[in-house]
């Protein structure tokens, strides 16, 4: 199968290269970006110098399915086109995530190009949309916040264990901001440092909601403040919530309860481990791996739920590489089954 | 004025020689280091080699003040000879910390060596002890994560503005570790990570608790979770409450009057500065600010409180020296002005 | 095929594991380690969970061969009755490096265990030595600043172009140290930091003389200066020679026929790409490459080479498998294919 | 005095801007910055709020001496008005540093603007120079990297003891490419990673060339290779030559010659320190020392010698106040003595 990628240029777009490069079903046989194209792929990253391919400015060649690693906006525009060629897209911007045009209008400041493609898009996060998205067209993929936000609370949400009170206190690598250059990424105003930033809602936190909401009757209030630390790549959550007394009436012991509860839920998903003891983002690097640890703060009977992953491969291309794995039909793991670098 | 500093040999005991090499009341005269004794101080730290002190087994000379930096237990074993040798004592250490000694026990798991000083000591958080202090004979200096929890916590809590539910979830720097080698300060296992650790509660919680519990006739109910981050120095808290309902609806803007009431309350501390930008932790590297960032997640109705400081000055040393200057009669900013190193 | 991994525990060790888990000719059948006898290997290393092993003390069941990522003389303890039992072996340790027992003793404090091991290892710098590595039963892994320093000049060196004074100035991170804790390994020393170490000749130095020496008729004289920087996997190695006046005098463009001659010279070896542009080791982080760029500093007429490689993987245990692979008649490049894990 | 800092947004300006918060014989009266002229210093920086000024587009009252810290060309374009308005001037940008018109010319590929000043303008490295800056109008502050290769060579190439081939090493860390953004100072391109650059010479040799040929008849043949490593701050320069036979056959102890001759050379110099032991960077965060360690490759009879300092200080702002001190007749230490910030 023929596959594209538009905007290899960025960090997305150049993960995708490197996963999908030993994948058994798939010819990368077209990479586009604005400012590189005419260059070859290996001299803009030397990584990459085992793919021999040149980037050019349109997606080019017979493809079946494309990636679109572009920043919002641009990625609509161009992923339309290619549906309407005939292509299945995987899309790793924002611009299909939210069901709600109004919503997107809100906090991505521009209006959506095509609303229609809304309803259709699937969100890619397999663990709760497998089945729509081995049928899906057009697959929106998940931010990487939101990936490790949701997945940890996926299962006391769904089973309304939880009072609706929820923070979310992330910390993101700096890879997550992209390669564009700005001065929180600059090396001497990050390294050593931390700080909090987008106190009044990150633009992912409308996505999480969705997400959550959709899994219950009585819709999560959710405080989700993002911070930004010294490392290049990685996502751990935070989570807390307070359970609903029921669950901490039942007499048995809650820590190896909700352990359990959480295990069940993803027995299935081979992207998503619990873990026993507190998960480190460094388990993750360069893996597709969600590891997510539940646990009860017994002094004060609140939930607390950590989660970590790679935010370039479960929070982005990893994640898009499942996505197209079962949009067309090859085992859910292809090419994604490599270990952690570690350390 | 001669002063001492027991266990130089450790961050914040050699911090301490740092801050007290250019203040002009005070001699240097002793240090102390097991291991290390018989060596020059320069020898075992270049950077202090401008102090010419050679590191001896017990305190030497006539001091006036002793600094202890040693490890709890130790700590108290050293402290309680020097206060009976008639010198004034700022212990580092969490021995005097702790008003109960059964909750000494609990977290530390040895019995306080004599809890008849717990009742004399003074928490030395001087922003909250000023009076106090400048009377003490025994200051327990705080711990690094409590300096910034109470301090970012304390005008609402004090004030009575938010419910009890409270979550703080900090994230330190390695220094915070201290010295002695063990795998959560390993480079290689460190870097390029982030992970939460202590989720049954670290053992700073019952500081915290205990200082707000003072200030309020409502005790909160604290989650506190600490995260180690690829960084040396540096703590940043993000803390988390819902107002009580009387907060929200007064009609001003709830975020212009949280920064009101937090500037007032800390309008004469000089270690204190509220920001109208959440804070990094790099605008505090090497001095003895808490900078703090209190705001209002507009959707949700919930305070949002971020504070931040290097954890070996205003979390260790600095505050101790602040503390020295108190008991001793000096201003109380002497040999603390410097400005942060950034970047 | 089984294997076994002699001391999985250290940085080598576990690396081997996650290199091997994809091989397909290959069954990881047994992990020792001392004082994690017992214990599951993913709860040691979580990011090896997906292998279902136990470590022991000793390697146990029917292998074929064993790789040894002990430190030195522990290694040899366990290798000689492994090769005497009818195993092949790598040695990841310096134990079988030098033919020179007296040098070994000299450089490594202790006498052989028994030199005549010396003569029948084969020093498994694949590129130097593909042939003997084909067929040999006990091959010594090259130390990981050898590997970077011997690539980068054994093309000039082989074919005489350079005077004998060689210097080679060497930047490692701190992995390469292992994962045994000591203060240059502590993070908050280390970070932000770097400082040479070993000024009277590294360990690693004398196998660089034995292989650069066994080129050539002319003795190379090198200092060979090794720092510390702040980060956890690569080598780089800045190397310097002064051409003899026969290179330079020939008329054609110096730092074009420099390039060619290293092409020509590499052009057999997949794990070595000479680069048109100063590579970085971050370009190789998690496979197997060693990056070359040769040039001339055209105002003096010097000779410069960077090189560049993970020095767990192409020094360490990539190397190893790659060995193996000869040694076991696999393809040279089988399991270690994958692109490096950029940024 | 009154002084005045143009350009105070960049990293050497605003560290001029700390360094002169405590000095007590300075007013800092005024500020410039293109971009930022009206936002309160405290805004931009907010580790300097406790300076309450606002940058403006020109310099600003009635000032005896300014510093520049403008990128070259645009330096000269502002420091030339400020000299013939009367003021003193320390330019820190590259500007008067070389004797030569030709050679600005070659290096920074701009006409200089007035090549009258190079003749005036003194070198400012106040070791080799101390004399010339007292009376200096126009002092020419030294490169970073030149401040750690001239001092680590100055002794022994003055006392003729070395051949005339030197390889100056250095690694230095991101600040000192400054606070404009770039794909160089890119945390996810910098951190863990490391790389040579300007392999055809960086525009640092020719002042090295320039000061160390003007302490012999014989001037030496440099090799100057840069690297880059994942730090903020520090500058490390490895260096090494080969002594003349004269200095070996002396039958005493080279070592131990070799580290009397550095002491001899600096005894009278605040703040270079000839170290025991190689130094470190991270020995020198924050003040102004630069750490020499001169020692000899016993093995080959090579000179090495490590240098390092704090690019901003040392290498910047700091051997910028040195200057200005010694040119206004106040003590040359004044507002220096701060110990570096460790760990």
């Amino acid at each position: 199968m023929k596959v594209g990628i538009i905007n290899v240029t960025g960090y997305s777009g150049c993960e995708l290269a490197r996963i999908l490069y030993r994948h058994p079903e798939v010819e990368l046989a077209s990479v586009t970006g604005r400012s590189a194209a005419g260059q070859k792929l290996g001299d803009v990253f030397p990584h990459l110098a085992a793919l021999d391919l040149t980037i050019t400015e349109q997606l080019d060649g017979n493809l079946d399915l494309a990636f679109s690693a572009l920043p919002h906006k641009a990625s609509a525009e161009a992923v339309i086109p290619a549906l309407e060629q005939g292509l299945k897209v995987v899309d790793i911007s924002a611009d299909f995530r939210l069901k709600s045009a109004d919503e997107y209008q809100e906090w991505y400041g521009v209006q959506h190009q095509d609303p229609n493609y809304l309803e259709e898009a699937v969100y890619g996060l397999t663990e709760l949309h497998r089945e729509e998205v081995k049928t899906a067209r057009l697959v929106a993929n998940p931010g990487c916040y939101p990936t490790s936000a949701i997945l940890a609370l996926a299962p006391v949400i769904e089973q309304s264990l939880i009072e609706s009170d929820v923070i979310v206190d992330s910390k993101s690598g700096v890879s997550g901001g992209g390669r564009s250059l700005n001065m929180t990424n600059h090396f001497s105003e990050v390294n050593e440092n931390v700080f909090a930033y987008a106190l009044q809602g990150h633009r992912h936190l409308p996505e999480i909601t969705q997400e959550l909401s959709a899994l219950t009757s009585d819709a999560p209030s959710i405080t989700f403040l993002t911070h930004l630390i010294p490392m290049t790549r990685g996502i751990l959550s935070s989570c807390y919530a307070k359970f609903k007394p029921s669950f901490l009436d039942n007499g048995t012991d809650p820590i190896q309860r909700i352990r359990e509860i959480y295990e069940e839920y993803y027995a299935d998903d081979p992207f998503v481990r619990v873990t026993p003891q507190p998960p480190q983002t460094k388990q993750t690097l360069g893996n597709n791996l969600c590891l997510i640890h539940p646990t009860v703060d017994l002094r004060t009977g609140r939930l607390i739920v950590i989660s970590c992953l790679d935010n370039l491969v479960k929070g982005a291309a990893g994640q898009a590489v499942q996505n197209m794995n079962l949009m067309c039909g090859f085992p859910e793991t292809e090419s994604l089954e490599a270990l952690a670098v570690y350390p």
